[in-house]
């Protein structure tokens, strides 16, 4: 296991070794939807990788035939114990995937399997919490650019050196708003989540983490897209919504919601890249790629202060550390 | 554009006239959903083709720059009007690749710019219901045995000669349970609806279509597997749950979930292919790709007895049929 390379140290290392064809993304929850990005900026970009993403135990369960040598498995979890995301390590090994695996926890299980470690820092800011994504996005880049070639690599590049300290700022920024937030939303019963682009799983794991686990406040959460396809039946005056919008290719999905909600008037609660200043910083060709962080970073400060208002704090839990299941 | 091909025929003449790389599946809502075992076929057993799925939207407004004439679109639409849907056939028809809709609806938009057409039934009875699903998926196992070669092509063949009588039967045989289901379900507020493997998106539509859409109850919606990483915190007693439990190999990933939601005296409806007999007539080593077919058929009967019980029928809208958005 080697855990001192970059992202394009690892990819180079992988590739002169072997011809890479498929790439495959593993984790469990908010380490799944953090891996997302990377998914979803593959899916856009690459011609002939083949990309998939997975629930650890269905990976486990049902393991795609196609798993073997050419194969890379990149698998999150932040403290690095998650048994489901260990053993699909285990799994892919066993296929002779090469393993790259990211986690907080030094030498923590997760690690054991792995060919390739990247450690990322989680508590000490907004930005650090964007560290997961950010290097499975950087390991996607390089992959495309080494197997591929990518022309936009430098445009990626530069929003990667911008983009956690933009978030970060935009974090602090954003707590007269979290505060409104947490005092118009505190007694709700049911909150839905809504992004479409690169964000989608970020409203994915903003309804199952922060809502469902870290609040006991029940959640759904779809598509922006797929809203007119079901979920908008549900819509009415003051029916509780947090719409996370991107600035980019699919922002058009995301403000006809928006349109739709207000119409109805809707309880909607708006976080907008493109207020946080995304577009004055990034490339527009490789935008879409970067929504996730700011959105993910100025939200972290809405569950802080939802948790505060309702004095539920975002560590409370039932079941998990407490109980095995 | 041709509609008299079997899917048989369609891919036997589509490979016939070009390599085929890349699969895309495009859809919305109910549509989108009942794509998703083609989906996931694909995704198990494809060695070298190439796997996405998409709401239509998202493939218009962030087209995949891989999308050319080595690309195979299948999109479904119901009644072939959805315009988003329509639109990406005209996406993908102007990137060369060549466009498979399935719909029920004879000369509908959405076959204006595609290739061939799959004309498939619906109101007829239950096992129509689940026509466009398996069309669909029989698409994906031609692709897959004349552009691959797939081991296990008879077995697959003998499923589907066997799924729609014993889908229809299944369902025929619901009603009581289903009577059952709907007496404890009908005032619930909130109802989660999970599942996993082929089954996964048969419990994303249940949520978002006939619950919110069609009875305008609150609902989320998560893989089985996700549920001990968010989620499941929002269990306690009575709080409602839908299990869709498969017969096959992600069987103990559904069986986990059930074992946690008893534990707490959850209120859970379990509606199992086991109990309908499914590995009694399907072989094993395709088992898994036929659980949606007499999950989606029996949970259709339920659904009526709900709409029945709540006196809100599943035909009832707010805002579909009746408003341009």
């Amino acid at each position: 296991m080697n855990s001192s390379l970059s992202p394009k140290e690892i990819v180079k290392e992988i590739v002169s070794n072997k011809e890479v064809t498929s790439i495959v993304f593993v984790g469990c929850g908010a380490s799944k939807a953090d891996l997302y990005p990377a998914k979803y900026f593959l899916d856009q970009n690459a011609q002939k990788l083949r990309i998939s993403h997975f629930t650890a135990n269905e990976f486990n369960y049902a393991t795609p035939s196609s798993i073997d040598e050419h194969t890379v498995v990149i698998s999150a979890s932040l403290g690095g114990t998650t048994p489901e995301t260990v053993q699909a390590n285990a799994v892919a090994k066993e296929k002779g995937a090469t393993v790259i695996s990211l986690t907080r926890s030094v030498d923590s299980p997760l690690t054991k399997d792995a060919d390739y470690v990247i450690y990322h820092r989680f508590a000490e800011n907004y930005a650090a919490k964007l560290e997961k994504t950010g290097y499975c996005l950087q390991l996607a880049v390089e992959l495309l650019n080494q197997v591929e070639g990518y022309v936009h690599y430098d445009k990626m590049m530069d929003g990667f050196h911008k983009i956690y300290d933009l978030s970060q700022e935009s974090a602090e920024g954003a707590r007269l708003q979290a505060k409104q937030f947490a005092q118009r939303f505190k007694d709700e019963k049911v909150i839905y989540v809504m992004s479409s682009g690169a964000t989608h799983e970020v409203a994915y794991s903003t309804s199952i983490c922060l809502m469902m686990e870290m609040q006991w406040i029940n959640s759904g959460t779809f598509h922006a897209g797929e809203f007119f396809h079901g979920p908008f039946e549900i819509t009415d005056k003051d029916v509780p919504f947090i719409l996370l919008m991107n600035d980019g290719r699919t922002r058009p999905i995301d403000a006809r919601a928006l349109t739709f909600l207000d119409r109805f008037d809707a309880k909607t609660e708006v976080v907008d890249a493109l207020d946080w200043g995304l577009s004055a910083h990034i490339a527009k060709e490789v935008l879409d790629y970067f929504n996730p962080f700011v959105i993910t970073a100025v939200f972290r400060v809405y569950a802080e202060e939802l948790a505060e208002a309702r004095q539920h704090p975002l560590t409370k839990r039932r079941y998990m550390w407490k109980l095995e299941y």
